[in-house]
């Protein structure tokens, strides 16, 4: 089968002008797990214009997108649960083709069946940092993903993010007190919109300022920004046997001998390592599934901010400059 | 109350001769959860070595001494669940005067109760490992600590060391397979001893031997010795969301980024962070309670190997050198 793609050959920054185009590629064969989907939405995330820079880790021609909503259209011989005409949302891979496209395969184990009358836009804009938060709380950090069921405190470096925001409503979610990270107003009052109990500044001393609101220590910490900058004030900060996160490579090694004589953990979280090394794949289908629950029953929300309709090399050189450009908060959906 | 006591004021290598003295110490006034224990046997630890060597991280004379079995001869005003005359068993802290004592001060909530006819030796050489094992497999690495409740397999790098025994004995109690790391032929057979499924050669390459067995990665990884020396290739074997678990701190950075895109994590355990930082002290007596409960099932068995009488500077100094310079496998204890 054939389909009409957005991508390109060369990594790309924006000021060399517009280098996506538009192809027509072969899908792969389906294995007997998969689903052919035809989209109808995709955001765009931080990954996407780090992509497009560097041109890594994508199929060629690049076809970028990890967050899509989409009808589906053919299903493998051993897909059960979800059937042709359903629509499903899901983060996908950086194995396959991306979201940038009419059509694409992706597995069935890692997307969740929506409901009708659920907003496509709105679930398009959350699955890769839902994922992303949930692994970090619930399978790093080993929180009980469950309502109230946990105590203590979080702080979140870079909060008004786009993990930072999912983080947030579901670290409250499951009991926490959340304190974020922000420096603008309006990701300030965002962050607190998304739920954070305390916001403070990271253009500021944040040691001095968690002592204002009487924190010594914390013992869940995640650094969603500048990892290098951040590793030892935050290993300072955290209690003995806590968790000390990190979404963000660190260019240089770091100093981990001083988590040692409190018994502190480091934890990764990299969304993509699951389908990667084709580990526990099926948890992210399950994951999106209480990903729509939570929506549904308004114990979260869509972090949707901004929506562009279209699907063309024009739209999606657009989306990126929003994104890459302008401190946006929230997140950006391409409507097909 | 006044207790003799063996010390030194000066950290000393064992070729300087024997430093070790006798002195009597005032005891500190009992706090309402302490207790004052007069000490029955000690077992010697590689760590009693090295704070000899360093002469740092406890109260002057350095009084070491951090596995005792002793009978308890006064209680705290809030003591409930421990009478005098009670036997008890404890790895105390650094914090306070040791077990190379004839009395000391201990909190009652980190000992536990030694029932009649149990071997005192047989309990004092155990402690310290017990504890470091058990948090490192089971608070750190989150396994659940039950009979054969946990699936996959367990590298432990020197297999044959006081903590790599206790992590044998505990990770196939809970139902992991155990690839253990040794080189002699008496430590190769003292870790089959210790239940060890594999044991494999530390001086040889290891990813190979792993292979040979048919391990391409692990979920679980101790590094017990070395963490420098081990950490690539550690990271290189862990599977994705997998537990890469230290005890011996590193003297340089680490390339911590090596584990971030199979979102692994790091965790440092330091048995006395509890007692040093009042993080949960409770739970090492519980810890304890259910390594008394294991070795009267049989469902483990004590690293006692070899007992030394006496209380004196040079029954110290003889111990030490016994622990620091002979490949000692399994525990020695000091009995009063």
């Amino acid at each position: 089968m054939i389909s009409r793609v957005i991508g390109f050959e060369k990594g790309f920054p924006l000021s060399n002008g517009n280098h996506f185009e538009t192809y027509e590629v072969m899908l792969p064969k389906l294995n007997r797990f998969d689903l052919v989907v035809k989209n109808l939405a995709v955001s765009i995330n931080p990954v996407d214009t780090k992509l497009r820079q560097t041109g890594k880790g994508t199929p060629q021609p690049h076809v970028l997108g990890f967050d899509s909503v989409g009808i589906v259209t053919q299903v493998g011989s051993e897909v059960s649960a979800i059937e042709i005409g359903d629509r499903v949302v899901f983060a996908g891979t950086t194995k396959r083709f991306g979201s940038y496209s009419e059509s694409q395969v992706v597995d069935s184990r890692i997307v969740a069946k929506l409901p009708n009358g659920f907003s496509t836009d709105e679930a398009a804009a959350m699955p890769l940092t839902f994922l992303t938060a949930y692994e970090l709380l619930f399978e790093k950090m080993k929180l009980v993903p469950e309502e109230n069921q946990n105590n203590g405190a979080i702080l979140i470096i870079n909060g008004a993010g786009g993990v930072g925001s999912m983080a947030t409503q579901l670290a409250k979610w499951a009991g926490l007190t959340v304190i974020t990270t922000a420096s603008r107003k309006e990701s300030k009052e965002w962050s607190e919109k998304m739920g954070a109990d305390h916001v403070i500044d990271h253009h500021k001393d944040l040691t001095k300022q968690l002592k204002k609101i009487n924190y010594n220590s914390l013992p869940y910490i995640m650094i969603l920004h500048s990892t290098d900058r951040y590793f030892d004030e935050m290993s300072d900060l955290l209690e003995p046997f806590g968790h000390l996160g990190s979404i963000v490579e660190s260019s240089k090694d770091l100093n981990i001998a001083k988590l040692k004589n409190k018994s502190g953990s480091f934890d990764w979280e990299y969304m993509f390592a699951k389908t990667d090394y084709d580990y526990n794949i099926a948890s992210q289908g399950e994951i999106l599934a209480l990903m729509i629950h939570l929506l549904q029953e308004k114990k979260i929300k869509s972090t949707l901010t901004k929506i562009i309709p279209g699907f063309s090399p024009d739209v999606f050189y657009q989306a990126h400059q929003f994104v890459e450009e302008n401190n946006m908060i929230g997140k950006l959906v391409v409507h097909y």
